[in-house]
């Protein structure tokens, strides 16, 4: 949390991100272990990492982090003997307490829950004098990310600037280095204005013009951008800010910044490959013997109050009451990746969830027919090998910046798979004409979307999940990061660079 | 709720509205006792529903209303020999299941929280199959209005539907009689689009078009008004619904209806009358004697979520914390009523009411002290005696139609009140100027407002209130109603009649 002087660095392409592409554990000898991450984001750097002109910024976000980050020199893994992958990896070291604050406090019990509209409002959030002090260390945590930002990119990089972790970012970073191209992608929804309100009106304010200090502004999903610009059309004309939605540019403090879309998908290729290693193929032959010859009902998702689980079992059940020819005829298997198990809100959620799943086996269950499954021990060649098998997928999230599984799925399954999905994901922008579209509120509607989803004919199915397919791997990772980087060149040419 | 054949009848002014100006209790005898309702539409309706001419239509709510309805003929009070202070009320008997899924689970606990955000969003709503069954006793309660104004209704009467309850009578009424001028006018606020949507789809439309069957929909504020509209834009094309936002008209199915705003305000004159009465009076001197030379600050609230009184007792406590000076110099006095404690979540709220305001008392009460005083038993009288008492009043709800509250007591204030009034309630477009506006998520900007609240210089305190007063009493009730009835008739006259 030192102050650097910034010098011009060398890094002429710089990613910065609060979970980077490895971390550590500490083994039983108390040695250090390093873990690759996945993930679009990962696989969309990797090429670009490996090129030595590119520094990807990531916060120490453990115990075995902070040890790992303290001991290479400046926080550069590769230059402790770590193998990162061929990426060039600095781990920033933050104080514990300022790092729990910003990251567990501010990033994902605010930020996210505004951007998501999870609020139970009438009891939360509180904006009391004890936000301020985690607020401040939210501010603090950006502070670090810029400075380090500073100090390693060459004169005039582009940096990228990954998300709601680091809303400050670009405008301590503007002021340090106003010589940099400087984008800040968002990977999770934008706020509706009536929303967005709900934050303190400084903190909405400085959230709002440390992004517009990028000179790109970027989303997954236009209804997330057009979020964006209505949030500042709602700014205190004091701060003079202009939209121009006609040229979805934004100009504050002189600055003009571009808002635009990104919608990033899968890389085929890469995925198809994975999902036929062998240990996939083994969870397949597994999962075929569990499901026998019925119909086979697939979620994959972390227990997250946005995805909207409970209501998606609550719409199996209503299925199963309302269509007993079903009974025997299907199962459903949910896999619910435990997450953030530090806030009651989950703890209370992840309850809720097996304790439905419990119902509904007690309502319905036969004896030699159990109905729906739940997994909540994470596998993950074991949900690649259900994305294979599986008749239908239900992606039902009360608001998710994109969602990859339903991405994901068309790409690799074997036979066809029919999609439920939630007209607030993402997603919906490129899937939705072929995928069955629901009101994720709305159960019966749920219940209705999965009977025809089950319904639907093999032909249809295929027919649909070729063209989901397709329209998932428009915008591959490499694809997706390479855009953003001709953007923020292009831009800079459109205002005089 | 047998469906009357529509006549032609003799009342030229029909007002719809779930409660009426009087309602009935059961006495130890077993006899009826009737009561008289207050509040804004029963007076700003008095004059005109004296009347002979006019009929208020309005549900039996109890069993004592239905037996009193029951033994009406066609349920005219006044035929039945019952003194309804000269108004023609006619209640209607609804089959007591049906009226609670109609009145507490649709429009209470469904519509007033889409219209006022409250839902705790990853756990509430869920729109399954039971939802069917409760939506379709809110179209037969409706249908039940309907059928009564058509009957009661002269040619080309004017009819005015209040408020949430009611929100289909106007596309019914208008099937069964094409010849009356029908307004809708909301006391809530209207949901934001992004909120809205949380309804099933059908429903939302249902309620949208039924709403646009009236020739005026009306709200209380232009933001309500705005987001009506937006609403009506998001309708699926189909619809053909057209949207002028230069008119604030809506077309649908053929007809216009014109989108208005009438701000309701107070009978200042009634009022002060009443707030000088004996009663007041007596608990005025009692007030005074439990406030002494202290600072008095007042909150009068029913005990309901969007009233938001527990972060409102927050900010009061971070007042005393950061403002030590105040010990022993101001007291609290928070009257909150019971509401719907029927409800869990109303219970849960009552609780941690309660439970703040002890830990208040138990963090700061001194011997010669007590900082908080929460009283739970309604005392109209002894509400009216602390707006005239008050220093400052504390409006701070998260989403409010209008609060009349705000409006009442800059009227009746002795020696001038400042009021901490929160942004998202309807009063704000015409008190803002002179209130402390605030965030109501924001405990601290709350607790800041109340501390420059306090500390207001006597002089500007009572030049704000007098300003307050006038901007209150703007629209009297009289004027708001005759607003909208002459409306009606210059709607008739634009649309060719």
């Amino acid at each position: 949390m030192t102050a650097k002087v910034p010098t011009a660095g060398t890094a002429t392409v710089l990613v910065a991100s609060n979970r980077g592409p490895v971390s550590f554990a500490t083994a039983a000898d108390g040695s250090l272990v390093l873990r690759r991450g996945g993930g679009g984001l990962v696989s969309g750097l990797r090429p670009v990492a490996r090129s030595g002109a590119t520094v990807w910024v990531c916060a120490a976000m453990s115990d075995a982090d902070r040890h790992a980050a303290a001991a290479a020199p400046d926080g550069h893994l590769h230059r402790a003997g770590h193998d990162t992958g061929g990426a060039t990896v600095q781990m920033l070291t933050i104080e514990p307490a300022t790092f729990h604050l910003a990251y567990n406090t501010i990033a994902n019990s605010v930020l996210w829950f505004i951007h998501h509209h999870l609020f139970d409002t009438p009891n939360q959030p509180w904006f009391d004098r004890p936000f301020r002090r985690e607020w401040q260390a939210y501010v603090t945590y950006n502070e670090v990310f810029a400075n380090a930002l500073a100090a390693a990119a060459a004169p005039r990089a582009a940096v990228v600037i990954q998300d709601y972790h680091l809303a400050l970012v670009p405008g301590q970073l503007r002021r340090l280095r106003p010589d940099l191209r400087i984008g800040h992608f968002s990977h999770t929804p934008w706020a509706a204005p009536s929303y967005y309100r709900v934050l303190p009106d400084d903190v909405g304010r400085e959230l709002l013009l440390g992004m517009l200090a990028a000179d790109c502004v970027s989303f997954l999903s236009p209804r997330w951008a057009d979020a964006f610009l209505l949030c500042c059309e709602a700014l205190p004309r004091a701060d003079g800010v202009r939209v121009d939605r006609a040229t979805a540019t934004v100009t504050a403090a002189g600055h003009r910044s571009r808002v635009s879309v990104h919608p990033l998908g899968i890389d085929g290729e890469a995925l198809r490959a994975r999902g036929h290693q062998a240990d996939v193929e083994a969870r397949l032959a597994g999962l075929r013997d569990l499901v026998g010859d019925r119909k086979l009902i697939v979620r994959v998702d972390r227990t997250e109050l946005a995805k909207n689980i409970v209501r998606g079992l609550a719409a199996y059940r209503e299925l199963l009451r309302i269509h007993p020819r079903w009974h025997g005829k299907v199962v459903h298997l949910a896999f619910a990746y435990p997450s953030r198990h530090d806030l009651p809100e989950y703890r209370d959620y992840m309850a809720a969830v097996r304790q439905l799943a419990d119902e509904i086996n007690e309502e319905f269950a036969a004896s030699s027919w159990t109905p729906l499954i739940l997994e909540v021990s994470d596998d993950y060649p074991r949900s690649l090998a259900a994305y294979r098998l599986a008749d239908v997928l239900v992606v039902n999230p009360l608001r998710d910046g994109m969602n990859l599984v339903a991405k994901e799925v068309p790409v690799l399954s074997d036979r066809g798979c029919a999609i439920v999905l939630s007209r607030d994901a993402g997603a919906v922008d490129v899937l939705g004409a072929d995928a069955l579209v629901v009101n994720p509120y709305d159960v019966s509607a749920t219940a209705a979307a999965m009977n025809a989803a089950l319904a639907m004919d093999a032909g249809e199915r295929l027919a649909r999940t070729r063209r989901l397919a397709a329209a998932a791997t428009a915008v591959p990772p490499q694809q997706w990061f390479a855009d953003q980087i001709a953007e923020l060149n292009s831009n800079a040419v459109d205002i005089g660079w």
